[in-house]
Formats: C-alpha cells, sequence, structure tokens
C-alpha cells in the first residue's frame, strides 16, 4: 500500500520538509499530498487525523503518523534497510538524540528566523536566544561531524533522518547569511546540494501561495 | 554492560522520570545516578555527555542518549520484546505520535503547573494556553484509551512508553487538583497505581534538596 504524506506550502513548511526529505533520500516511495497553510481546506483536512491540527502526518494504510519524529521512527522501523538512522549503534543513539533535541528545542531561532525558501538572502540580527540555540547547533553539527562523518558531507556520513531535521536550519543560515564556522558552512552547502533538497527547493519556488497568519505553530512570514 | 539512567530529582525532574517509569516498568535492568539540579556538580557531570546540559542522559556502554524520546526509542530497538512501545502496529503510530507530541509541546501547561511531587494538593488556575493543553491532552488520552486501551488501564491497554511520557502531566493533575473528565480522571489513577510510579513518588518524598533556580528549562519551584 503506498504511503501518503501530508505536507503544508514547500516555502514555508520546514516541518513538511524533514519527512519529505529524509523519504526522498532513502528512497522510500510515496505520494504527497499538498494543504496550503491557513486555509479552511487545512483544517477540514486535517480534523481527525492530527489532533494538533498540523502538518507534516504521514497515512500508512491504517496506521497515521502526525508527528515528524515519529514519522521517522515509524520510517526507520518499516523500512529497515533504508539507512534512514546510521547503521552503527553509538552513531544511532547520537543521531537520535540530536534529531530529539531539533525535535523539541531551539526556538528561538526557530522565532526569529522562520524558514523562507523565497527570500532573497539578506542578513539578520538574531536575538541572543536566536544566538545561543545557533551556537548550539553547530556545536552539535561540528561534534557529528568529527566524530561520525567520516564518509561522507552529512552529520554522520550518509545522508540520514538528522540531516533531515536540520535541514531547515541549513537553509535559515543562508536565507539570512547567519555567520558560521568553516565546518559548520561546508555542511550547509552539503545540504543544499543533496538532490533531495534541491527538488524541494525548485518546487518551493514555483509555489505562488503566501501565509501571512501567525495563529499557526510553526512560524511564517509574509512574501518578501 | 549495565546500563545507567542519570536523573535529576526526583521530586521535580519530570524529564527523567519519564524513562526511568518506561525501564523500570518494562523490566529493563539499570542503575541509576542521581545528580541534583541547579548545583556545580550537575554541571560538572553533565558536561561532554549532554550538549544541551539537561538531564535524563542514558549511558549504553560507547552509546551516549541525551534527550528522552530518543532514550525511549534507543531501549525499544534493544530490547524488542521489552513492550515500551504496543505490538500492533497501528497502534504503536499512534504511541509514536502522542509521545512525540508529549515531547515537543504543551509548554503552556509545563509552564503553568510544574511538577512537584512534594506540594499539597492543592488547586490552581491555568492560564488559557494551559487550559487548552489540558483539554489536547485528554482529548488524545480518550481517544487512545477508546481505540486502543482496551485490555488494560492505560493508553494501550498495558503499560507504554505513551504512558511513561503523560506521567508527569497524570501527577500534575492530581498536585493541582486540574479538573478532568471521568476517562482522564480514571487514567490518572491508574497512573498513580502503577508500582514504578509508585517507587518514584516514595523515592522523591525521601529527597529533601530543593531548586529555587529557574534557569534551567524544565520549570522548577520552592519547596512548599
Amino acid at each position: 500500500m503506498a504511503l501518503t504524506l501530508i505536507i503544508g506550502n514547500k516555502n514555508y513548511s520546514s516541518w513538511s520538509m524533514r519527512p519529505w526529505l529524509a523519504m526522498t533520500a532513502a528512497g522510500i516511495p510515496f505520494e504527497e499530498e499538498v494543504v496550503w497553510l491557513d486555509t479552511p481546506e487545512f483544517s477540514a483536512r486535517l480534523a481527525g487525523i492530527s489532533p494538533a491540527g498540523r502538518v507534516p502526518v504521514l497515512i500508512d494504510g491504517d496506521a497515521v503518523v502526525w508527528e515528524t519524529l515519529a514519522i521517522l521512527e515509524h520510517l526507520a522501523e518499516r523500512f529497515p534497510d533504508s539507512g534512514l538512522w546510521p547503521q552503527e549503534k553509538v552513531a544511532r543513539a547520537h543521531a537520535r538524540a540530536q534529531a530529539a533535541e531539533m525535535h523539541a528545542g531551539f526556538t528561538g531561532l526557530r522565532r526569529d528566523a522562520p524558514m523562507n525558501l523565497w527570500r532573497p538572502v539578506e542578513p539578520l540580527a538574531l536575538s541572543e536566544r536566536g544566538m545561543k540555540d545557533l551556537a548550539d547547533i553547530t556545536k552539535g553539527w561540528r561534534t557529528a561531524r568529527e566524530r561520525f562523518g567520516a564518509g561522507g558531507d552529512f552529520l554522520f556520513g550518509a545522508f540520514s533522518a538528522a540531516d533531515a531535521m536540520y535541514a531547515p536550519v541549513a537553509s535559515r543560515i543562508r536565507t539570512y547569511a547567519l555567520p558560521v564556522d568553516p565546518v559548520s558552512a561546508a555542511y550547509v552547502e552539503a545540504i543544499h546540494a543533496h538532490p533531495a533538497f534541491r527538488a524541494w527547493h525548485d518546487a518551493a519556488l514555483k509555489e505562488t501561495r503566501t501565509v501571512e497568519a501567525d495563529e499557526v505553530d510553526w512560524p511564517v512570514v509574509k512574501r518578501v
């Protein structure tokens, strides 16, 4: 049975981007269903399947998974050979913790610098909390690259679910011209060069829908 | 090799409680190491093993897992027969999403009503956000109990990692005398009656350490 991933606007929805990238990079076949953020259709479609009324949602037969990290674990279990998590045990434990940290934290950076693939590159001054988040995130990247990154350009060598979790941060670093160390800058480049990221990015640039509401949980901004 | 779970004060550290309950309920052997919140020893012990400087942390040989949800997934993979997640696929997918939602959200309730097992029961008026969180959480509980709860008193029948994630909420509901529907009230009772919860609770009542700082990420309050 085909998997369906329900996502929001590709320009804005950093949470939707994460499992989409993970599945695309891992070669897991799925159908995408786009529901436009901040529309009546959005609420109608998600009623009953996403308690929080948010995207992404994975539909896998009778199984409905409405949280990003749970989607990744569900897929890793269902497709054990997909390489969603690193194969080696210590690396996998590290990757899981790093991904969970992104799932629950770094709200300062997320608030300061919403993902917006349309936005022309222009520097942004982060708040103190945003700067601390950026420092913590890039420190985590350097640690992973140093300890587990041999054999590839990503946090654990080959592209994994942990990279999918941090890809929107890489996008923000570029969009807002945020200053980072050379290891992190190279990692941001690697994310942008990945075919799955490029495919998402190109699709986002073809969207025309804007979002102006700020009631939704993730930060959204007007089209610049 | 023995597993070690590093935790904070049992009275306050709701995040520490979660994997401790899950492991205890599942019969997974481990050693606990208590580091007192808001002490120099705390920072010293966690430096280098928890990037965010937080508990809980699971040490499993060379693997170091510093995020609650990652700890649960690490254990579920390492002990596949432990029943940490529900066995049936649809229930397991639902449990994962529900647990991830707790991991990343409900910050209104968490801020309003910090876990404090010492506190005498006394009603608390929640903020609007706190009330919405409580309504959303208990709605999720009712859905799980109705769809998957047959065969036990917990969200998915037998006690699972999802119950471990929500146990601190059950504790808050009792401590702050928060009004909930009958299904949720019965669930709160079931959590309090579970041997693992009682063991944690009894140990918390023997602690004498207080925490007054509010720099830590989880809300802490003075000893009442």
